[in-house]
């Protein structure tokens, strides 16, 4: 079994993480800290975890996380890339949901991120876990970046497309709609739900924090920097991401088969039939993300539309999957959930 | 393993009776028949199901049914009277979620469903499945009635009240609110996104065909007739119901420690501490029903909450849950589901 | 043309009490106050009111209230009480969106509050502003009660039945369900999106402070005590209560021509015909009530349905309605709008 | 009063036009057609209309629409071509809702619409009913096209800069999301709560029918051919259309100041101050147009935000807004609506 502390429980990531951790059959959930909660039952605060989740939050200073095999940062950012050192030093390995560790350049991090990185060398050696393209990096990895959700959907979208050649790379699009549990659990206006339902909205259309984690992926891809317009939106449905990517072809090619080929040997990333249509519902809950390419009118834009579980795929399941390449154990473990639609 | 045929696989029950079988460790999907559909794969229907089912829909007759171990059958009512007989004929034992074998008064029956019934003998032999009151009878059951979804969660809700002979019996008060899944996946005008989202209704209030159900359950139970007013609802979410229960106590008692006593051995019934208001959300996707018991000052009326997904303990989880008490399983294999939340 | 002055126009009370004034023909807006965002343009913070409301919010110190006709409190209980007296001292009219003045019996409104009460002379003197009851009081009134959302479907769905002594007066049940805009615009986990969304639960099931309220209406109405049960649940909509009522027939008569003959001449009450079952989109962003009386399967339990746009009728259109009776001017003006549907 | 016939009053479309006509101080409603509603009351169907409108569905041979000054098409593609000739000979204005005379090569309405059109020779005379481009060929027109719902938003947000010549015209992007009510109250599965709620997708990437509607509009702005890629979503909610619209720009230049300049005098497009993101909720129930202008990090790609509500802006309201130009009278009267918000 492997032993699991977990880091700030109380946000969505966080039950998400505690729902596929009560499970996972090769897990033995050890603590779960909370600074604000500390003592309260867990399945207090999330009922739906009652009979599943047993433990209480603990404080984060009587949680003995060094006795883990993994801690699990489902945190605000800044705080992961406080505790790790100590972790790591005491043999843990450290997955962070987090944006601690995703951007290489310490200085552009600290620019979108409004503070100072209180670990720049962790930075240097963590792993940036899109298990679609760095297993095997991942598997040693003893620091985890966690990709963000729409830096999933939106890669996973573009890079059988980058690897290929076949697009003109200065000016890429990707329009991203997103349900409104990926704004957290946190007690803000915007996000009440006589704010957020009937109603669609784009926003940092100016700039969001996704925006260098995206690039910088597409660019380790393409070997060389990306033009991407990248705007998010607000979509009135608790869970999941849908990307719709924009690229212009420079070349002719198959690009149902091109996707297909890419992604065949993926447990989690599903190619839909040629003129297809992916929903959210139809990954809700699950790890899975479906894919679909189209080249409307047969002109030289292809559209790739591409949909995750924010919370699954897009942060605790697919913290769950690296967790399970990183000890060695099946990618699929924990994580055989029939999406459930309707 | 058991084979399994499912007979009418294309509707709400359908698909998530496919969801909890897929996942089932002791079971083998045999076959899934739908007139109209037959030769689509069962996938391209639901394409939550991709990589899980594999089967295409086939026609009815070209079914081998009868090499099943149990046939489920998530029709419209009034298809499972005409073809149970001979299914158990050929030693097969029958699941039917629509209400065909669930009105013991063959008469009754025809008038609240408006048709002639094609098999009374069955009825008379045919077990109510509700397992909290009737395991035993469900173990050696050949036809099996599935529960409606609004009768579960009141009969559920009222049980403990009842047998313990607590309550006013003329006069009990059941008001109910459903998701719109509970309208099937029929194309009528009354279920459109447009007409039943940001909008809240009664219906059915001059008489619901659940109605005959719960007075049969909870008479049988009471050993006497029971008066009941049922008003059902419909509420702008998918899934679940909850019932709002009143009755008029007409002695003291510990109702915290009657509910918890009468569910203690419950695998799929969760009393909620005193005080408490359960969430249908609480139960998403899984078997559970959640109940807590309130007395509003002090006074003498009883107010119990009680929530199930309408698609899982209200219809296609209590039927797999009947069906592993049918074959002498662990009764909560394949539902082993943490609740999906938020 | 009435002069009119805002205090605390930055909840939804807030916005949709602006939203009527401002298509109000008779009424001119002269101040809104706001403590926290004073010098924002209102239609900053809402941009549904751009080239609609031209104003700011100034500081309450800096607002010339005792100018106007008219001041509206859309604040939090508690406000109202302490600047009503200074007001009226200067001649100007006060209505109170919130509970303050609601509660004759000033214990029971400071058990129910939780605070002392800073103004219980003004108590005495408030009107109590349900029309359907209390015209002619209303019309002189100086300090003006606006009722609560929940009383105000409550009250208007029992008081036929109560008028005419027709119901056992000691158990009644309100089982109401409120669109979460109810909750406020505060900034709280239990009203975000992710919470309230797909999901519906009850509340305050052991006590609401609109109990205490409707219990002293109705018992005003029947001229004795009445024993309530009332239940409030949280339904995922935007705006909408439906409020369904159970009571006990003590004799019989011809109920639809008993609501028909009570609401003749009611401008905002509208009785559908038998056998309805009103939807509270039907009310949307309008100040109407519809009713619908059922008396299921001939019994004696009789039902009442009960639905309102709880910003409306259950808030800003109530107080214009007051407003326009107050200032004898047509009762409609200004409330003239056809419902929003779908 | 302008006497008023509308064909085809039992969508989406036909009861918004109602609500907006009801309110019309200027219209005498003379007749309400509909084929398979004949004799039930308007308001037996859409109870939000109950004393608003008193009229009766009568069947089309029984309506004296010859006697209308104008009668509005709220049918389905294909009615209106084969009825407007003979109203037209008998002196009635025509306005179509929908596409019959929105496209005015006839081979290429035929290949979109999969019919043959029945009067070329009235689409060769009708108008397009966009005002902010069209204003003074709609003041004369005999057969006005009012434009769809997307085409609506989407060619607003574009107008600005294509009249301006800033940008390539090559390679639009227009991702655009639309409420369910879009897709119109038929039965159809697509569109029920359950498989529309808590979803989000992508439909019809291969083709449109809106594509060449819009292609035609802008074209005819730039007067040269445009490249365009047009994506539409459904969103869960009811109303509301969001376009995020994308172009390279080509030259330098204030955008802010050039969208304020283009819409200043336009009654109902609002541009937002620089930054800002518009809600579709805050034109819900109005006939607004808001829109956004940015430019992410000063690139060279520009993205416009623009949200109608579709109903409205996007079908009925700008239908009564071209009557209202057509007969000469202020263009804002009887859309004088705040937005319903929240």
């Amino acid at each position: 079994m492997i032993k699991v502390g977990v880091v700030g429980g109380t946000g969505y990531t966080g039950v998400e993480l505690l729902r596929l951790l009560a499970g996972h059959p090769a897990v033995q959930l050890v603590a779960i800290t909370s600074r604000g909660d500390a003592g309260t039952p867990v399945a207090a605060m999330f009922p739906s975890l009652r009979g599943r989740v047993g433990l209480e939050f603990v404080a984060p200073q009587d949680a003995d996380l060094e006795s883990c095999d993994v801690v699990f940062f489902a945190t605000p950012n800044g705080i992961a890339m406080q505790q790790a050192r100590s972790l790591i030093d005491a043999g843990v390995r450290v997955i962070d949901l987090a944006a601690d560790f995703r951007i290489r350049d310490v200085a552009e991090w600290q620019k979108w991120y409004g503070m100072t990185h209180a670990a720049p060398e962790l930075v240097a050696e963590a792993v940036y876990g899109l298990p679609e393209v760095n297993r095997a990096a991942i598997r040693g990895a003893r620091v985890l970046a966690n990709p963000g959700c729409y830096p999933t959907a939106v890669q996973l979208g573009f890079i059988p497309l980058i690897e290929a050649g076949l697009i003109d790379l200065g000016h890429l699009v990707a329009d991203a709609k997103s349900g409104v549990s990926g704004a957290g659990r946190k007690a803000e206006v915007n996000a009440l739900f006589a704010e957020a339902a009937d109603s669609f909205k784009a926003y940092g259309v100016g700039g969001h924090r996704h925006l260098p984690e995206i690039r910088q992926g597409l660019g380790l891809v393409a070997n060389e920097p990306v033009g991407l317009t990248f705007v998010p939106h607000l979509t009135p449905m608790v869970r999941g991401i849908h990307a719709t990517l924009y690229a212009r072809l420079t070349r002719d090619v198959d690009l149902q088969g091109l996707y297909e080929a890419r992604y065949r040997d993926e447990p989690f990333v599903d190619v839909l039939p040629s003129g297809g249509h992916p929903e959210t519902r139809s990954v809700r809950a699950s790890n899975m993300c479906r894919i679909a390419v189209h080249r409307p009118q047969g002109g030289d834009v292809v559209v790739v539309l591409s949909v995750i579980d924010n919370l699954v795929k897009g942060a605790a399941g697919q913290a769950v999957q690296n967790m399970n390449i990183m000890f060695d154990i099946d990618e699929r473990l924990g994580l055989d959930i029939v999406p459930v639609s309707p």
